[in-house]
């Protein structure tokens, strides 16, 4: 198994009980999810529950696309976004709307609010694979360069080699290099370094900012499709913006 | 990751694509399983996927407690016969029942087919970890005492551990020195036959064969409970009884 030994500074399941353990933790809370919505017995807890199980299949196809990226050489930006898409966007896209089904929306209330979702959850996104890169490992909780170690084709990677131009090259031919080479697991600091800086200067790390305000705006746009009370459109909009600023 | 590499002949999901993609694609399944049953939008399509994800809840918490026991030196009987009915027994309570849910059979109809169901997922466990002790290779596609390989404390072990006599006792002596042994995965053949064989020489071999023709006994008697066609009743009975007799 690889991935991230901490979050948040805390151990992780998998590191405390094992993967086998850590497996089964995260197949019950997917269980219990749809039962706990299930045993409302009512038409909306169906229609709730189908748009969670349908959220939850588009997740994992996103995680296994992220997965596939790390053995492969070039992933475009448009296969990254659609990763992102299914991967976050999905997410908030059920977080925001199963809620408004379970108190009786209809569908074209849900679907715009999955909107919302969908786009803030690729804003999200987006911000967090600048923080996989140039987060600070004290905010995060994360290792510095926590993406580069885990040959991550995030947004910033992708974006800078589809840039073109001198350093966008010289990413690729390392990055290359990187995938052949046996010593990857002990390269230092500086390595990792150098690579995040040739990702800035090829404007990986711009793009993907200028990507998570677009993501940002669009979300805030689709909200007037559903009508609502100024509060609640308030609190959607202060939310919108905590994720594109937070730090961790 | 443990487990065999192998099922049935052929390379297990993780041995191919890895354990990051296997447990994708069982997480896929079972979003899926739900989804599938929710698309009919029927309030009948509700209760059985609520049955489903009991269901899979039940299985679970079996799958961790069957882990649990990989780490632990005892065993009763009685939390072996608990973690196999959560972990098979409800899981073929669930098959027998949800189609009848889904065609409009009442509750109480549903749980006296999920009692047939239980007790038979109790005689196939059973029967399956006679055949994860003394299975023929070439049938079950898996190492000979695979079981004892991954120290599961089976039916048959722990009945044998609960047996008492001068068998009983030295097969306790040699799995507790086992627990501590770094030369474990380094055993030979005749190390694990000289187990299997004080495990049968306990009675433990026995045990578990009578406790699969019972459970198979109890099984077909909870047929009587509900009002079917003879054919169907036949063919459940024939179901039972394929069960019992399986060689992999």
């Amino acid at each position: 198994m690889d991935g991230d030994e901490q979050r948040r500074h805390r151990d992780t399941v998998w590191k405390v009980h094992g993967p086998a353990q850590a497996i089964l933790v995260g197949d019950a809370l997917f269980a219990l999810a749809n039962e706990v919505l299930l045993e409302l017995g009512t038409v909306e807890a169906g229609r709730a529950t189908r748009r969670l199980t349908t959220a939850s299949r588009k997740l994992i196809d996103g995680q296994a696309q992220d997965i596939s990226f790390e053995h492969r050489e070039r992933v475009t930006v448009e296969e990254c976004l659609k990763m992102e898409g299914n991967k976050t966007g999905a997410l908030l896209a059920c977080a925001v709307s199963i809620g408004a089904v379970l108190g009786g929306a209809d569908d074209r209330t849900a679907d715009t609010l999955e909107a919302y979702g969908h786009h803030l959850g690729l804003a999200f996104q987006a911000v967090d694979d600048l923080l996989g890169i140039w987060g600070d490992p004290d905010a995060t909780g994360k290792q510095t360069w926590s993406d580069l170690r885990q040959r991550k084709k995030s947004l910033p990677v992708v974006a800078a080699l589809a840039a073109g131009g001198a350093a966008s090259e010289r990413l690729g031919e390392l990055l290359s290099a990187d995938a052949k080479s046996n010593e990857f697991d002990s390269f230092s600091e500086e390595e990792f370094a150098t690579r995040a800086a040739l990702i800035e200067e090829a404007g990986g790390r711009e793009w993907t900012a200028q990507e998570a305000r677009r993501q940002h705006a669009v979300a805030i746009e689709a909200l007037d499709g559903v009508d609502m009370p100024p509060q609640v459109r308030a609190q959607l909009t202060a939310l919108a913006d905590f994720v594109v600023v937070r730090k961790r």
